[in-house]
């Protein structure tokens, strides 16, 4: 380990439409080092996740936007390497927030301590992670399903959307997931045990949907937008809750200028007319209150192999870029993670 | 009085994009007879509500449509003519839901007695009326202004509007007003005591409603929709709550083909990135828990001078198609009410 074996990805230019990886950029840095009260930090595992391409964008949203130059966001599973803290050991696993990068310094603000004993690290990036309180958060405060109603999820094999389905079954709801590929359309059914399951890409899309929901949807989670928007709004219950964490396609494209038709009226007037709820969120509105709760329930489900979850691997840090490229483009299988380094 | 002097407004035709007075036909009918335990009561004021060109859709919604041939719904206030109910006298004054018609018959399910005493009786249309209580409702329920947060309502001069801005204010929040007219927006001004005003005619309505809002927008109560949307949207503050009791620029016209721009993709991504919550309702949710509460509360704001209302009425069962027409076409000031007869 020497002073130039740090490495990070940065922002090398601000992507217009579709994510390419030569819009980020692979770089030799210098090995950070802790001062008094501080760790050294090793990145085992980097999370990749959708709202990385929705940081990227120029507008000011709940969050300023990454600069150009500046390393990408994300969260990661690390292992302490130096430690100047009194209450942290060399070799401690930890939830951070390091970012695109190999080794990071950490004041330990933040940190939380991981037991390898009782899930392997990695999920705390996944279903006991960011993405499965994600889940948790949206159906406790704003879907609220009720047992026997219908909650409906898109990217249904991905880390959120699994989790949602799950955890609505948990709560004695239906749960029916929109994905496509023979793959993922078994696994959500045969694996996540969803009630239901729609191809997205199917000709009788809009069909198949509509059979999978008799009673129409109660819950609709909206994580991807899109022309699922236009399938799910018709099925829409009076009363509906849209809790909506991400719109990954229109992260990508944020306005559709010389459009045929203008969606927005009528969604206005579904909204109206059905007395539906939209409610964006972020899950850290509601961490500070609700993540012990997510983690005692959750950690419970999963140890009582009542949880099923699924990772999608890429290996070392220059696998990174095409890994978030893939994400947003649906060409993931599960929870995308880079592994960066060996535990 | 005798068998044909009764009169009644049906559907003539669907209506197809603007509304117009030949879609609506007047037309003599046959004196209804009460019987037993029933009155045949005599409209005195017609309500006329943009909700009713909604009904006139042929798609279902929360209502089933009004078909060709049926009497246009609306409430009424009227006055018992004959009673055959031995807890109603010749004389009483009653909010109904009559329809547009001259007479008709009840079973007195439904009737709320009024007390010409306590307020002029055709306040139970408008400021202690359904109206009043959309506002109130959409306020306690969704909005929930806090002091000093900004509350902007469109059509501001009108009947809901006006108790949007009114009861935000009687909260300890600022009202912020959007109208168009040198009279309506010196009314809403002046008489109303919006904290501010905005024209959505002139050209630099974005910039006046901006200027208005220094603090961005808390609470953007939805009764207009189309284009005062665009200027809303940017100027919410995160977490801000949008109730949606009605949207007549969509009322006439639901869905906009041939756009140039798909406005859905941008809101969605501002519901998501803000945090905000769009919640569709209609006041009939709320009467039964808090239509005692309301009728209390503004019984004594009206009572102590704290309300302004005004009336826009206009005389005798034929006008009420034009009163209609004029009121989806911002043409009237004030709640709009037809005089069917004479006390």
């Amino acid at each position: 380990m020497n002073e130039t074996s740090n490495q990070q990805v940065v922002l090398a230019v601000r992507p217009q439409g579709d994510l390419k990886p030569s819009d980020l950029r692979l770089e030799a840095c210098a090995m950070p080092l802790p001062g008094e009260r501080e760790l050294l930090l090793e990145t085992i595992y980097l999370s990749i996740d959708p709202y990385m391409r929705w940081w990227m964008r120029a507008e000011k949203s709940y969050n300023d936007p990454i600069e150009i130059g500046q390393v990408i966001v994300g969260a990661t599973v690390s292992r302490v390497r130096q430690s100047r803290h009194p209450d942290w050991q060399v070799g401690d696993w930890v939830l951070a927030y390091s970012g695109w990068r190999r080794f990071a310094v950490s004041d330990a603000s933040g940190l939380r301590r991981l037991d390898p004993n009782l899930a392997p690290p990695a999920t705390a990036l996944g279903v006991l992670g960011m993405p499965g309180f994600t889940a948790y958060a949206g159906l406790r405060n704003i879907g609220q399903p009720r047992p026997g109603e219908t909650v409906v999820v898109a990217a249904a094999s991905g880390a959120v959307g699994s989790m949602v389905g799950q955890i609505a079954r948990l709560r004695g709801a239906r749960a029916v997931g929109i994905t496509t590929g023979a793959h993922k359309l078994s696994y959500v059914k045969q694996e996540l045990h969803f009630d239901a399951v729609a191809d997205y890409n199917a000709p009788d899309f809009v069909e198949q949907l509509k059979k999978s929901c008799p009673d129409g949807i109660d819950v609709y989670f909206e994580n991807v937008g899109g022309k699922i928007w236009d399938a799910v709004l018709p099925l829409l219950n009076t009363h509906a809750r849209v809790p909506v964490c991400g719109i990954i396609a229109h992260y990508q494209r944020p306005s559709a200028e010389h459009a045929s038709i203008d969606r927005l009226p009528n969604t206005m007037a579904q909204i109206m007319g059905k007395s539906l709820t939209l409610r964006g969120f972020i899950q850290t509105e509601y961490a500070d209150t609700q993540m012990d709760d997510f983690l005692n329930e959750a950690g419970q489900w999963l140890a009582n192999g009542q949880l099923a979850y699924r990772e999608h691997l890429t290996h070392g840090l220059q696998s990174a870029p095409q890994a978030l490229v893939d994400l947003l483009q649906g060409r993931n299988f599960g929870k995308t993670l880079v592994k960066v380094a060996e535990p």
